[in-house]
């Protein structure tokens, strides 16, 4: 007899981009220049203040487990910033140090790991088509409407991938208000919080003790490959996420967790500010770019460093289209197939995480491609 | 309405040694002088080989994701060590870095973090008693007579936690050829390879290309607090492996992988083998130390760091006796509730991952502990 995979395992998607990203490589080893609009990514380095909080634990060479729910004095840090930037108060005892995040009922389009996660707990994701009329975001009329009586909760993600857009917040609160009345637990997932154009993301701990907040030091601390992020629990929920914790990573890398302990320093929040005005710049220029070539964008992005622009004037096929685009110019972007099913084929999402020397010229050659079409 | 936990969180056992770890650091910070012999962590510092690697990744500033499966090139150095530790040989396909674990279908005792990812995956794990006499593992009979008609697969651990004990070649080979006659999948833990005292560990790929190799460089290569381990999937396999990497971590910390690539380096290994001795010596001595006050030790562990020792003589609430020893003599060991339901009251687990000195302080106040409850 042979060994099977669990059924669910079908149920989960890989990422379509991944075998573009693949491609961009193999062409790009070949002596083709490939621009890279493909990853959610910040091109920017680790903030110089975090490096030097990270060299500095591991040249103890101390490297050792640290509690499941992560360093005490980073949990106290975070408590600190949801202080300072948002004026909510929250225990320590709420917040978990992580090295991932994790889903429930949500936006299409959505970022695509949440209807994974949920598939390997044996959930059953409902995506809701959602529109730019609406930010691309849930409403509580929305949550009402699709509940069902196995219903668990809701996430929304505010800035959004891949859309970048930000919930209103009166319409987070009724969201949340929706939610509770239902009996759900309301998922927020904040990890582009500080990357916004506009007005501040608002904080669902602002309307709400009990809501759980997904974050990540990430995008907007530059921290990628670090792998460090955190969780806010109901402190109903503190006990049984200590229990996952110790189960799950037993604890996030040391020296991740010390270097983030710089995260919150002055220094490193001016140059992250340098950073945010750099990321405005681009998507500025990209967002007027697109448009002046032909791509509709129904909604100017207010966040996050994504545009997902509508190309039904060019296909109805963005994937074969992205892989196109691929191979004729070197330009890669991600196919709509990779955040939904909700009109996916007519979408393109472009990261603007390279510099606007780049864009410009991924632009030109997005250009000649049309052109190229079209004749 | 009340958002609830679901179900199976009420299956998912904490450590019971937390309760303990968090009274012992109440009172350290009381001033009181605390013998831990209860942490599964060695006490020695990450080799310097791997932090200079690890330091020199950091100062580049580039702490970026790296491929969900890991940096190719740690998977190469995998590989080549598995050539030359067990003489198998393995695609680098087939290696996957990860931040943790996984499990099955289980020893008792054994490591309970196993059980409990059964039941966060709507598993149920079936614990089968082990025996003195079978080195504590399971063996092929056990395996066929335990068999249902849903159960997935088998886990085995060698050197085993909390026994210390390895599997005879011969019975892993059986074991390996019966779960696959039924159809299972057959994961091997190893996590504790290199650290043996007598005869080498069998490697389950010795015997078979369609196991499940678990391993970490955590506790042989001294890397707990780096969070970096790996995966080693039948070719089968290699697709879904891919996807959940893909959705789970996302990677792993990058430095922590670029400090693994000093791990098989020569001077590392050199000073690996010194540690090695250090650990056998500690062992041979709280081997023989235990058994002169009083404790029964019915197999002489070979492996790991860890001594599994019956105190009935003493008591029949291993878990009460734990905490009396601690309250009364600041010696912190782990109660054998921790690892299963066989006998777990006539058990404590021992970890001699403290010098030897203090493991000489350690018995002393264990004997005059005993000498007190006598009286």
């Amino acid at each position: 007899m042979e060994a099977k995979l669990a059924r669910r395992m079908s149920c989960i998607s890989p990422f379509y981009v991944m075998a573009l990203l693949a491609r961009a490589k193999e062409l790009e080893q070949q002596g083709r220049d490939i621009i890279h609009l493909e990853i959610g990514e910040p091109d920017f380095p680790t903030p110089a203040p975090i490096i030097a909080a990270g060299l500095e634990q591991i040249a103890t060479g101390q490297v050792k487990y640290t509690p499941a729910a992560g360093l005490p004095a980073l949990r106290e840090k975070i408590v600190a910033f949801y202080q300072t930037q948002y004026g909510v108060c929250i225990a320590k005892e709420q917040v978990f140090i992580t090295p991932g995040a994790s889903g429930a009922f949500m936006a299409d389009p959505c970022y695509p790991c949440n209807s994974n996660f949920s598939y390997l707990f044996n959930g059953q994701p409902q995506l809701i088509p959602v529109t730019a009329a609406d930010d691309y975001q849930l409403t509580a009329a929305q949550i009402q409407s699709h509940w069902q009586a196995h219903s668990k909760g809701v996430l929304i993600a505010s800035p959004a991938n891949p859309t970048g857009t930000l919930i209103k917040p009166a319409v987070l609160e009724s969201a949340i208000d929706q939610t509770t009345a239902l009996g759900g637990c309301f998922f927020s997932d904040e990890i582009y919080h500080g990357l916004v154009y506009g007005q501040q993301a608002s904080c669902a701990l602002q309307f709400s003790q009990e809501v759980f907040v997904i974050n990540s030091f990430s995008k907007y601390f530059g921290m990628t490959g670090w792998r460090v992020g955190w969780l806010i629990v109901p402190p109903a929920f503190i006990g049984a996420a200590e229990k996952l914790a110790q189960n799950i990573f037993i604890s996030t890398a040391t020296a991740s967790q010390y270097a983030a302990l710089a995260a919150f320093a002055p220094e490193t929040l001016q140059e992250l500010e340098r950073r945010r005005i750099e990321f405005a710049a681009r998507r500025d220029f990209l967002y007027q770019a697109l448009q002046e070539i032909g791509f509709k964008i129904a909604i100017k992005p207010e966040g996050a460093f994504y545009i997902y622009a509508n190309c039904q004037q060019f296909t109805d096929d963005s994937f074969q289209f992205a892989h196109d685009l691929l191979e004729a110019t070197g330009v890669a972007v991600t196919p709509g197939k990779d955040f939904g099913q909700h009109n996916a084929q007519h979408y393109l999402r472009f990261a603007y995480t390279t510099p606007i020397a780049r864009l410009q010229e991924a632009v030109q050659r997005l250009q000649q491609f049309i052109n190229g079409r079209k004749g």
